[in-house]
């Protein structure tokens, strides 16, 4: 596999930093500032790891002007190194290739419409009704069913379903396994049975969403699912039926919101938190770790549930008193009755 | 796409209702009160909604009796109109067509008994043990292991898998990713190691239940694991081995229910609800959304653990106290003795 | 499907066990004790079902020396039976048969290194790059991406992913739909929107690991994401980036780990538990279901988070009042001062 190769100075032009020290450094990679070797690249953003940088052997690293005195390499300067990192490295990237055309083994219907620059991966299945836009890459096995369309340049990895009325934006990517238009959860109880509710809506996904893998985004009943643009889904998060999430929001792996929840823009929803049905979660909401949010929030913040994890023997203990709590508060309340009456 | 066309007073007919205004009004379609249109049907069920019945441009809505009077359009008289309207609403639901037969790439063995008025999608691979019965719909890329039958008229949406010895009733529905029969987790730890249990049992699934998409049944260690009939399960579920769960019981997406745990009939299970193994659970029981079960149920009734959910900087303090509990009653107590002994 | 049949006295000898009563006894299956006839062979491990011994119909159980006495039926004496059950059970169990070669439905790129002795089943699509040892088993519809490897004897039962820079050690098995070396979660945020960190490292996985059905797990964005030997992974857990775990832990079904956490030897990682990201758990750590690992373990033993289920109108009364508890700690503490200066 062919390697990318550039160097020092050449990099601080293209990205508009400066830097320090050797700027004809030939740098081919990149690595950790523990790991990279003279022809990597590495940086140094959490200050956690700032006592690693005496001892870098990296080619060259970014960081903040005010580390530059300390470093024993080169240095690329940046207001925010993580995020001149992340641009970077992009350059070392290798994805696999994915040739123009529509590969033998796939089964695309006669009246797909399928873009030349497209790209249909290995056993992809592709309805009549679907359409795939320019330079878009479906991997090995992916289903697109009716009145789906995956917008141009978006790439599903493998093995990513689109169930139908599904419309995903320009650049979304989406990880194996991912399944998108799937039924919303509708039942209603008829005497003895449930029955279901046709599910009748679709899904749409804006520009530069991320799907991670095994994720799933269920169709709206009757309106739609949305997505607005960059929002970033991790793996194995659930995302019912006529769910709104604003643009720029994150949500960490197993995250899950329940039918018809609004959340806001620039949120981000910690791993395995969940928000239930109906809610409304504000711009700029940050939910911690495995929290679950029972009411609407109105305000930006964070916020949280749950209890601290402790050594079992004593948390049984505690946990055994929560049970009476609600006593134990009307116990103190008598107690400072009686004790004001003295 | 043929549309399918009514009109008010034929649904009145049709589905034994009472009907209010304009019965020769044409119907093509459904939506919500604030967003159908003149030929769409809409409803009010939850008296949230009945502020928007004003302003309503639907061309039929279907209300209780005691709404008609403030309808500004046409209205259809149901005791319970979101099971009335469930019943409408699969009227105009088209689903995509599934012609008999075997698609050309599909892989059958020869012994597989497949119906012929089964129909198996692009990529199906079926093991020459397995079983499809009439009518039963195989979307693509599903894979039919060994002594793995499919009841008639069920249909599985796209790449479900039925790993081995599982059985499924009539008009089961199961959705894109869905795993079924995979091995329970078993282990025995033999000195420095773990020794793995051979997983020998099958899946039972009874008529008319719903598998989410994603969600994972493994099967039997010995006996099978039994989802009774009418069981209806969310996305992404984790059902282990040797669990048996009731007729008619629904359990929201992502909840999990460790092994040989045994869930009564007409129980609701909510959102990441958690059953530890071995349990039971009774009858007509509701488990909270991310509660976990820690001990056997035996009355019918709601149920809940977890704490509410608080703005991050007083939960870290309401949290950090938890970690006191057991000495706080224990300090309480004692000043209540002093005050006694006062 | 033909039977395995052997004697009682063939199994004492092959495994090393005393036996009690007739050795000539055919045995041709396993069953519970409840469960089994004539010709099964059971087992007596958990005292629990101790009282169910004088009724079984087995032909033979494995039992403790203590229990022989009260057995109306043949024994295997065993130390511990049922990690001698474990490994007799195995001779009874039918794996689906894999033959040597490759499906002709499958897509193997000319490059790619396969073992004459590998089985790839119907609808594999596997890199130029990969590489599949001896004896290894490849289901239906497993995609095996570029730089990966999958060990000898190593099994993929179906639908399984690897996406590159995956290496699976020997003996492996990856239950329907587990994604491994799909993306981690990394990412920048750079004024208005998220800017995505390439994930450059890979997953190697140690001999005799299992992952189940439906479980992801990312591949690292330097370093590798690592499961030493013998890890044990249920179905639905997700594994961030350059996570890695000690050899011998079991996690049960959907826990997740975050990003960079280190994992000890020898722990067990309860059901829907959860670790944080760059947190360090000790060896022979327990996590109980559903607890939340916020800060690193140091010492072995069993922890905790959570609180008990309860009657939902109870619950509501405890849960309401936690919202205060750091208020009552206070008060309680002030009740203190003033009845200490009474």
């Amino acid at each position: 596999m062919s390697v990318f190769k550039t160097t020092v100075s050449e990099l601080a032009e293209r990205f508009g930093l400066a830097f320090h020290g050797d700027g004809a450094r030939v740098i081919d990679g990149v690595g950790t500032l523990a790991g990279a070797g003279p022809s990597q690249l590495s940086f140094l953003s959490n200050s956690k790891y700032a006592s690693q940088l005496g001892d870098t052997r990296a080619g060259v690293v970014v960081m903040r002007e005010e580390q530059v005195a300390d470093s024993p390499v080169p240095a690329l300067v940046a207001r925010d190194p993580y995020v001149a990192y992340a641009k970077i490295a992009a350059l070392f990237e290798r994805l696999p290739a994915a040739p123009a055309g529509i590969h033998p083994s796939a089964v695309v219907a006669a009246g797909a419409r399928v873009a030349p620059t497209a790209s249909i991966g290995p056993g992809c299945v592709i309805d009549e009704s679907a359409v795939i836009e320019d330079g878009a890459v479906l991997g090995p096995h992916c289903i697109i069913g009716p009145e789906c369309t995956v917008g141009a340049q978006s790439r599903l990895v493998a093995r990513v379903t689109l169930v139908i009325r599904v419309t995903l934006g320009k650049r979304v990517l989406a990880h194996p396994g991912a399944v998108i238009g799937s039924d919303g959860f509708g039942l209603a109880f008829d005497r003895d049975q449930w029955i279901k509710l046709p599910q009748l809506g679709g899904v749409r996904i804006g520009d530069d969403c991320e799907i991670g893998a095994n994720t799933t985004i269920d169709r709206g009943a009757l309106d739609d699912t949305v997505l607005e643009e960059d929002v970033r889904l991790d793996n194995q998060i659930q995302i019912a039926h006529n769910v709104h999430i604003g643009a720029h929001t994150a949500l960490a792996g197993c995250a899950a919101v329940a039918g018809s929840a609004k959340i806001g823009r620039y949120c981000m929803i910690g791993g395995n938190a969940g928000v239930l049905g109906h809610l409304e979660v504000a711009d700029r909401v940050t939910i911690t770790a495995k929290s679950l949010v029972t009411h609407s929030i109105r305000e930006p913040g964070e916020y949280s549930s749950g209890v601290p994890l402790q050594e079992n023997r004593q948390w049984r203990r505690n946990a055994a008193r929560f049970k009476h709590l609600d006593e134990y508060a009307r116990r103190l309340s008598a107690l400072e009755k009686d004790s004001n009456n003295d």
